[in-house]
């Protein structure tokens, strides 16, 4: 007898589009939807970036440069170049291929078309399956206050290398924000096999989402099992400046804390192998497996131990 | 003794801009200034192209595609490519390294920056001596009335491949548009040597020009002698529609004939050799050279033809 078939995934960009990929292969076509963080978003040159939408696409497309994890495979730079030639800013690097996604999205979205649909013709135009929503077509823009002041989050990851202590972190719009009727329309779907909150960065990847005002009641209310997997493998993270963000902000850099950031939503929580006994100490359902996801197997691997750990908590519960 | 030292030309695309070329090898670095047609200019995909300025401008910084004489050398494709798997437009196509231009220039507008500020910005960048002012700054745009009613000009010269027969043109909002003042100042220049009238598209390159209110003014009561040289050779244009165009509207294709358009504003007329015989028949100076424009000397010769030619109109007049 079959059990409910959707699945729907909360994930920020490079990290959490691996766990989307992998459960996007263990999955029927159309049965995944992603929300997406748009806290990352931001104007550059006039033009509408949406990164970690964009790395999902291009991770579910199979278009993503597989050394750095963002950008396109095969990547041209003439752009930059000329930009760099022209006097122009070359401290956010563009790539020609990628531009396409930026100016065709900037287009739309001055004529009126939603992030969301702009998102779902480019996903319908590369065949990719998987529901890519946006948590919400509203602005909402992630901030960090350093020793500096506030900083727009991309002057401070890219312009800044991540460097400056973060003291603190804001989600400016969120408050006004609403969330996708189709995100809403997601986690109600009685359809609905598990809720997987992916190892992005819990600070600017996740909270940025639950930031949106009926996210956190969304998800707290819904039927099916919450799942998060840790983004800490051993303290660290994988890629990126989830460890030292949390330390910044007086919290530890261990996968217990951020399953304690989690806690009023989550049903189970994934570790990796390495923390299996810092697991035992936790309150809630875990499971500790290989989290790191350097090959596709890998990726599926983890897709499918998540799905089976949810499946379990479903019929626990 | 030193004569005056500033010439100023009038000039669109590819055929006017190597006489420029030529023009600003013969003469001191600053002393030469263009005045560029903006009436192709067009909105495409949110950006701002203006065509006849970029031309302009990578001829004289040495970066055009010597092949097309549009565009840029060593141009990458990589934009149009993902556009097009994108479902987006691929009718009017954009090099990865032309798309800085457009991009920075879009993105400067949008500051309210005006074209002819965001022009010498970029040629200061480029360091382009010769001054390149687009005729106004506020917009100006040619459209071209066929049996399928009226286009703007690159959706016919682009997307119809130029093929559909013209029944009239159109300046829109040329009677509204207002001289730029430096194109005034350059004009009255009192060290002004000559003003040039590149071969270019008489319809669609220079009379958009001269449609802007102020300048036929400015242009007769101009001190220094205007030359133009014809764009048509054996009533054949080098490149582009112009003999097509002016025989579509009920005017012959003939060097006379596009003299016969400028017969107010110009004090000689430069035709090819091939021609010598109809230059006899003209009522203004006129000299007969080869005014084909292959190689780099074809330029800097024909440009010290021109110069020598009005310097003896300044000295008989």
């Amino acid at each position: 007898m079959a059990g409910p078939g959707k699945v729907v995934t909360l994930s920020g960009g490079i990290g959490g589009a691996k766990l989307v990929l992998g459960l996007s292969r263990k999955l029927p076509p159309g049965a995944l939807g992603v929300i997406a963080n748009v806290g990352d978003d931001f104007s550059h040159l006039g033009l509408h970036v949406s990164p970690d939408i964009d790395t999902l696409v291009y991770t579910l497309a199979g278009l993503a440069d597989p050394q750095q994890g963002w950008g396109r495979a095969g990547e041209t730079w003439s752009f930059m170049s000329a930009l760099a030639a022209l006097g122009g800013p070359s401290w956010f690097r563009l790539g020609d291929g990628d531009l396409a996604m930026h100016v065709l999205r900037t287009h739309k979205l001055s004529n009126g078309t939603t992030l969301s649909q702009v998102t779902a013709e480019m996903c319908a135009a590369l065949r990719i399956a998987t529901k890519i929503l946006p948590v919400t077509d509203d602005p909402l823009r992630t901030r960090v206050r350093t020793d500096q002041g506030w900083l727009d989050f991309q002057d401070w990851f890219v312009g800044h290398h991540a460097s400056l202590t973060v003291r603190e972190i804001l989600f400016d719009g969120a408050d006004a924000a609403r969330p996708l009727p189709a995100v809403l329309d997601a986690l109600a779907d009685p359809d609905l096999r598990a809720v997987v909150i992916c190892p992005s960065n819990p600070l600017i990847s996740i909270e940025p989402i639950l930031a949106v005002p009926g996210m956190r009641e969304a998800l707290a209310g819904c039927k099916a099992p919450v799942v998060a997997v840790s983004p800490l493998i051993g303290g660290r993270a994988v890629k990126g400046p989830t460890a030292a963000m949390l330390t910044d902000l007086g919290d530890a850099a261990t996968a217990a804390a951020v399953a304690a950031r989690y806690r009023d939503l989550i049903d189970g929580y994934v570790v990796d192998e390495v923390d299996h006994v810092a697991m035992k100490q936790l309150d809630i359902p875990a499971i500790a497996t290989r989290t790191l996801m350097i090959t596709l197997a890998d990726r599926e691997r983890l897709a499918a131990d998540v799905l089976a750990f949810a499946d379990r908590l479903r019929v626990a519960s």
